[in-house]
């Protein structure tokens, strides 16, 4: 296995840690609380390659994240998608929304630009995030912050 | 249970069938091949809120839509979306994406307008559709098309 985050994932994000299955990620962006799940295996790019096994456990990953983010947040809704017509690598979005976010009720992809977290900000949400998560965070090798 | 299908998913939509947990319905937009699952749960509206054996049976339903539509169009890319955002009754999006379509490398949402099938055009995707996917049909009926 030699999986590796593919670089534009890499770039636009930073590592918040990893479930068994997933590298957990924030989305450098900060109109809205954005976490992506990585799948740690080479040469996926649909959820139907993972093995049966591996599908359940992005599942309960997925499920895990949404709901804590959810509750964090307290947003609206969450959205939940796996596009990746750009970055091939498999990833899987989750975006608290609100009812007052820029892009409601439109989904979020397309439409203005991404807005930079500063360094205290990016602190803040990492280590809120990282407090939610932590009964399922396996890593906290190689952090990004 | 209570469950019923809302009013504006029966409105955009043909039904193709159902499956054991979801009904199976094909976007009236003829741009892209556009298949929506829905639970046949009453009031969830967030993946996590269904039960984990119902997750899994949604992941799994949702891999072999995912599979079957790639395979039979041909696709580029599959796009798997939970958003919810307008219409809060939990539905899955599976989109079939084609670097030469409308909006590729963007998602479908909120780029331009659908365009309605001919009753000839939805007579015959929705029978290749029903082909794919018949070995995890269980129902015909109330077939809108």
């Amino acid at each position: 296995m030699s999986y590796q985050l593919h670089q534009q994932l890499k770039k636009d994000t930073f590592k918040l840690g990893e479930f068994e299955l997933c590298d957990v990620l924030l989305m450098n962006d900060a109109r809205y609380p954005w976490v992506i799940l990585v799948p740690k295996r080479d040469a996926i790019s649909e959820i139907f390659q993972l093995s049966q096994t591996e599908q359940r456990q992005l599942q309960s990953e997925s499920s895990f994240v949404a709901k804590a983010m959810k509750d964090l947040f307290s947003a609206d809704k969450m959205n939940i998608a796996a596009l990746g017509n750009m970055v091939e690598q498999l990833h899987l979005h989750h975006v608290a929304r609100f009812r007052s976010d820029a892009a409601w009720p439109k989904p979020i992809w397309g439409q203005g630009q991404a807005e930079n977290y500063s360094e205290v900000a990016v602190k803040a949400i990492s280590s809120q995030l990282r407090r939610v998560l932590k009964q399922n965070l396996i890593s906290d090798e190689n952090l990004t912050f």
